[in-house]
């Protein structure tokens, strides 16, 4: 297959915003994707978008990439809508990756777009909890209420707590086994809200101490609400190319992509490995570097314990010393393996369909030093991994890049 | 890129299954193309799930892929869950075709699903409405309801009539410009029902005269209901190979997909030929065949007036011939060049998702002789046309492919 290099990048703020949809948010991050890469519009052969939950919060649940485009004034091109979850984005990257590679297109847009604020947060709570078996889901909500004595429909707003009940029930886990501390957890929470502050684009960009990380209101214990990832509207997107078009191309330094793998969960009585650890693997094998080689990555913390387990799942330590990178600010700005520089999902903000393509955002600009005052000197080699839905406690979907310049 | 073919294709039966979900309905398919094509599930790499509307129908907007291969114990492959309105299936299998010519995988799985049926009816037909741009339409339903002093949730349960509006104001344009007859329409379903009534699989097995036809209930002028696609349930799955995995393989003989093509719609303004014209024509480039070398073809009839325009599109005539082609039994089954064989969406059904990988099924049987009363004396090369959604007039996705053996 081909090598497949990213040409320029654009995201929108992440944040709420309820007076714009997807074609305002998608509209912006396309265009300033475009122009970062000096590519006209006309030059796209085709788009990747992904958006996990437009349906059930705007209605839009066919052809959004073409309703999108089309508010832009651009249609004809083949639109591949993707949906992954929480991994929507990295799916429809992966995907675009996968179509240059392959030698079907030369020049493509993936972009990432999700809108879940509504006036009615019921619904954006709703779409949240679709990202399971939602049949399993609603026997067991049913179960529950009946001990509870109330009706399945109130079970509905619940369903972003089980997300995080799951992730705390993780994190208790974790301290039992091997000794990490609430403080570590929230160690990632304060280091992310700290690189938020930094990125002008974050949802949250206020620094924290980790006497406040560990004071905000008890969301599921150990996780307090700011080891948890916001609701989020926003937009990111690429354009990539193949080599020969970027040789041919006069403009900004190209990056290259040398590992992109997608995977799923699988049964729980199967799992051999977990679905990060594999695609992890893989990802490193098909790039020809180990985590060793990283100058930086931009990773998925739904929850801040989430980004101590990843640090183990993509060998940056071994098991059970996650909370120990944390502690000891090896993961910090200014570490030897800096994570989630753009402030991650915690601080910059997690519009679930967007977050995929924004971290592919980050490193692009870690790449080429433009990233400011989050710039890691000399960044080379980079990687992204981005998660989405849950099935038997594993994601059902993860995607795993590696990056070089 | 590197030749694909289609080792196993399997289908439900499609109709109203209030009982039968995506998991059950899905399952049964994947079933049958595995048992078809002689491969394990443990061989497949990947999967490639069309489905348009579960999210809105069954509440199942995320992981929907996922959700149906964990049902049936598989689980761990790559998921790619695609959308594209009535066009999800085709573009599901237009994906895993350029997945495995680009060399990432040799043994994927295309699944088209889809659940429409509801006990609440308003539901479908709101989902069906979501082929378009909502906000756009809710604008519009929004001024029309204002004229009649109606509200605009009212308005929901009408679009399905919106679509069927679409095709009855062409199809009255065609009337008039061409000297197309409202007869020559009802041929194209009494062709329809008649294919359908040989198709054990079909969710009308009844075949209807031209009297039947021309006086079921007006659903738009000119179309009676017998011209209208059904509201349906179904299920359809195909393993795509490489020709070198197939070569290796005992088994079935394999059919091989000369051309994939996948088209949106461009704006009205810079509209130099239809979606579906263009497309076919890249389609005929690609498979080095033209319109006059197929022996059978399978094409969206959502409506009857549809196929007649989907002939000049598809150039199986000259613009304005459509009707005649009907009329003189061309299409028909012992005709030079029978389309719908299956019976089409007029009579096999329209389980959105799914259509377009039925489509495929009906294709692969005719090139392999099995398909019994329908049987196309030595088929070897065939066209499936699938579209999905509407923006301005036209379809937002249509995917063309020829297929040979």
């Amino acid at each position: 297959m081909r090598e497949v290099q990213v040409l320029g990048v654009g995201m929108t703020a992440f944040g709420k915003f309820l007076d714009r949809g997807l074609k305002a948010l998608g509209g912006e991050a396309i265009r300033e994707a475009l122009a970062d890469a000096g590519v006209a519009a006309a030059e796209l052969q085709a788009a990747f978008v992904g958006n996990a939950m437009a349906g059930l919060i705007t209605g839009q649940e066919c052809i959004r990439g073409q309703v999108i485009l089309r508010a832009l004034g651009l249609g004809g091109l083949p639109v591949y809508n993707m949906e992954n979850a929480c991994a929507s984005g990295s799916t429809a990257f992966h995907t675009a990756w996968m179509a240059v590679a392959g030698g079907m297109y030369d020049v493509v847009l993936a972009l990432g777009v999700e809108k879940l604020y509504d006036e009615d947060k019921k619904k954006s709570f709703a779409a949240l909890g679709s990202a399971v078996d939602v049949e399993a889901a609603a026997a067991f909500a049913r179960e529950l209420n009946r001990d509870r004595g109330a009706d399945a429909a109130e079970g509905a707003g619940e369903r972003r707590s089980v997300f995080m009940d799951f992730y705390a029930s993780e994190a208790r886990e974790h301290m039992a086994r091997y000794g990490t501390r609430r403080e570590d957890y929230a160690l990632v929470a304060v280091k992310n809200h700290g690189n938020g502050s930094l990125n002008p684009k974050a949802q949250f960009q206020r620094a924290r101490t980790i006497e406040e990380v560990l004071a905000a209101p008890m969301i599921a214990d150990p996780l307090t609400r700011l080891m948890c990832s916001p609701i989020g509207d926003g937009a990111a997107a690429a354009i990539l190319v193949s080599a020969d078009f970027a040789r041919r191309h006069e403009g900004a330094k190209p990056v290259t992509v040398a590992a992109s793998v997608l995977a799923s969960g699988a049964p729980a009585a199967r799992r051999a490995a977990g679905v990060v650890t594999r695609a992890a693997e893989r990802a490193y094998r098909m790039a020809g570097v180990g985590p060793e080689d990283l100058d930086v990555a931009e990773v998925h913390d739904a929850s801040a314990p989430a980004e101590v387990f990843l640090y183990e799942e993509l060998s940056f330590c071994k098991p059970g010393e996650g909370g120990r990178l944390a502690a000891d600010d090896v993961t910090a700005l200014a570490g030897k393996l800096p994570v989630n520089t753009s402030g991650g999902l915690l601080a910059k903000g997690h519009p679930v369909g967007a977050t995929g393509i924004a971290q592919v955002v980050e490193i692009v600009d870690q790449l080429r030093g433009r990233a400011g005052a989050r710039q890691v000197s000399g960044a080379k080699v980079a990687l992204t991994q981005n998660a989405g839905g849950v099935l038997e406690g594993e994601p059902a979907a993860c995607a795993v890049h590696v990056f070089t310049v």
